[in-house]
């Protein structure tokens, strides 16, 4: 009777990350630990049993998004590995693979919960489709639209109108992505809250809103919208959106579980990711 | 035997607020109920006994945010009255006074409870000040400072060391005060997170970061400071930071409690305060 | 015979501005002064001829925009009328429209010029676009692209590979518009200069960049580019862009002459679309 | 006779700059060029004479700003070598020292001419103050200050009260320095044009503004100001304003000449000072 089951995700196209994921494998079998491997492909359903105790996810950020979009909803803690440089949600490097994955089958490692945005789109009084994210979710425009109006309501109460590109609803988790390039603060990953990033907003007073894990936040597009928008799911997954449709955003059930080394430090990971090291300039300065 | 008390803390230096705490002083008087009626003094402790029902503030949102740090602590609902326009904190005009008094005697309104943040200040071991404020925190470097570096650590883990021209750690009601200048997020008001804003960064990378009620951010000046920083409590009262002090900012134990008629709509002000409802221009657009 | 001519451009699809079209021509007419009357149309060539004295444009913004892209190389000078809120490119409203329609016969208007932008689209070796914007050229990842690389030069010296959502090109009058959403700085009108800003950069430290007139900016999709790219003009006008189009972006020759009442005043126009009279809230304060 | 004569200054209280610049008076001295070295001392005007034909500035940024205030009006090309890591200014690293000087000497180096800042205050109808900067003039509230107002004014007409923490009036030298921290755009060094960038405004809407070199920029204390501000140069030198001074600034008669080597480029500066080769993070991203 084999000690347990993996699940492990790889990088999709991706042959290094392949052949990694192959001689994990082995490792795993030769400690008679049952495994399930497979590429990461958006459109497809895993087929990675529910009843594994861990996930193994090989590649970058991207990969894990995928994976978590998956089996998140399995319970099963994820080891996030990278095979170029670290990521914010894979922050194990490949040099640490076996010892790392050692201390993950001898229960040696942090287990750090993130929380996860539903959202659902109802149409008709009918709801037409229902995802969840690590990340985030945002609406935009398309490319040649003009401008779009989106009208958002917290519970239940009008929030405003934006004008603007677009909106990101983030998780705490996805603040170091789509939305810190779009002006966004950055959240202490293991928070319940979201944030609300309007993109290049033309009311130049409007700015970013942190709103509570109760909160559930409702989108229509505005009376003014002359085009369909998109919503995007993690930066992968797009969905067109047509007028009249609500879009009602919340926060999931289900949480993510990710495993790290107990020396994991989030700090040291956004002052590398960032640069904060780096003094870049100074005022009258003689550096 | 009154039925009830009340304290009234009008603005400093203001005839008509002046005037506007006598007649409601006279009015109370008229319902039995028993009142102490000061003029707003940062330096001096208040004379209004802790026992007090309700505390009336009459002026605008500093001469509230002085009030709950005189009278904060002892736990009575505070209703703050404007005589200009509408602050984020005195949401209720003067036209509307007497009814709203009506409604609070009668217990019909809401409360409303904020989280405040104390400092507590550590030279050589010991602890030489400690203060509560309901906005914010800034430490600042003197006006003709060449730089400021300020190490912060969360819960005793490195953040970075922010070069700059200050620091401000807000709660969410003081998020729509300095830290919104600054380039911080509005956080919704009655959330118990807090934000730390640098001020003009001068690492370009460097953003405002959401952080926990369980934090406890802690600053120190960096070694290149070459100078005395200055700390200031919700931009009202100052103190002189020295090389080798130790700042503590964390979740006050005191909350304030704010009265809110039933129909009070946060978002309402937001839109009202920060004129979200002007499109100010436009794309390519015919408006 | 005619005492001069004139063209007029009203906007497309608006009854009111059609019948103000009309009832100019009828008074131009009684002048003695020819009229060639038509709707704004983008795909169409105009019917106005070059000879014309001046032209007026009935509508906002967007149709000024689109009428100095027909009319601007005629160098006959404009008056933009606004039948709605006033532009910045359409500052007089309709109430004033006959005594300035006077002044302008009477040639006692000012004539401000501004400068324009041209575009050139090389492919394999062919120019395949050549166009001129009053207001911005915009370089635009498709809504479901993950992510573009623009690899720009200046004056043939690489400047940087922005990765972003896309970047602006803008003119002094263009400042006001798209470029201020994305964060850019503004332009005083009549400038020389031009700006380029990104939007949404992934690296944190990029910034709007101003540069001088006599630079020829270059962008072509980098490396990692995997989807085509969006060339839009004014946000009006959109072109398809494919893995080694050089875009060519350089000061035109032509520029345009608007037409301004004598106590016209940029400044005062900022501070009403701006709002910046508002003072919006206040640190401590009392108001 | 010597073949012409060359100043020397170095870096104030910094041995190795001392020492460096010992080394290079004797270099020159066998060169028979004649040699006038001195430390660079805020308050004290130099002993080098108007009459030599370079100045070489041993230091980084702030030791070549400091320079340029005193020996900028000689008309001498000034050439900035760096001692630690290269500056804006500084770009000849140590180790190039001299093979570039004999570049120097042998008229080989390139002249760059950057644009100064005159600032005038005019108190009581009399000036009390004239100053030129090469970087940039910082208009700023005392520390404790609640917050001040500044009336500016453009050529006479009146811009805008910006309500802020101060405001900063940037050379395109200076744009790259605080004008970036708070907020502000890159211009282009050999530009013409200036900056006015608010620091920390209080209205959301106010932006950078790019002015003409023709602009004379006005700043007063608005009404509203209770206590003196403070004028800042180069962040290195300060002045205390009081009510009813005039601060007028504009476009110096005097220009500095900056020596450059044939292959530098700006560009490349930028890239590394701000770090633009690292792409920090991304959206779905696996790197």
């Amino acid at each position: 009777m084999p000690h347990g089951s993996v699940g492990i995700i790889y990088k999709r196209q991706h042959e290094p990350a392949r052949l990694e994921a192959e001689k994990l494998e082995t490792w795993f079998r030769k400690k008679n630990i049952e495994v399930f491997s497979e590429e990461m492909e958006a459109g497809k359903a895993s087929l990675i049993p529910d009843s594994v105790n861990w996930v193994v996810v090989l590649g970058g950020d991207g990969t894990l998004l995928g994976a978590s979009r998956k089996v998140g909803r399995y319970g099963a803690p994820i080891l996030g590995v990278n095979l170029g440089s670290l990521g914010f949600l894979t922050g194990i490097p490949l040099d640490d693979l076996y010892p790392v994955i050692e201390m993950m089958i001898n229960d040696r490692l942090e287990v750090e919960t993130r929380v996860m945005l539903e959202t659902r789109v109802i149409r008709e009084e009918e709801e037409v489709l229902r995802f969840q994210v690590l990340n985030d979710v945002v609406i935009n425009k398309r490319t040649l639209a003009r401008i779009i109006d989106l009208d958002v309501t917290i519970n239940d109460e009008f929030l405003t109108t934006f004008r603007a590109d677009g909106l990101i609803i983030s998780t705490p988790t996805g603040s170091t992505a789509y939305n810190l390039a779009a002006g966004g603060p950055i959240l202490y990953p293991t928070m319940e809250t979201f944030v609300l990033t309007p993109i290049c907003p033309f009311t130049l007073t409007n700015r970013p809103i942190i709103i509570p894990n109760t909160a559930a936040i409702e989108v229509r597009m505005g009376n003014e919208s002359e085009e369909t928008v998109i919503l995007t799911f993690d930066g992968q997954v797009g969905f067109d959106l047509f007028f009249g449709d609500r879009v009602i955003i919340s926060k999931s059930k289900e949480k993510i579980k990710l495993l790290r080394p107990l020396d994991h430090s989030y700090f040291k990971i956004l002052r590398t990711k960032l640069m904060w090291g780096g003094v870049t300039y100074n005022k009258d300065g003689d550096h």
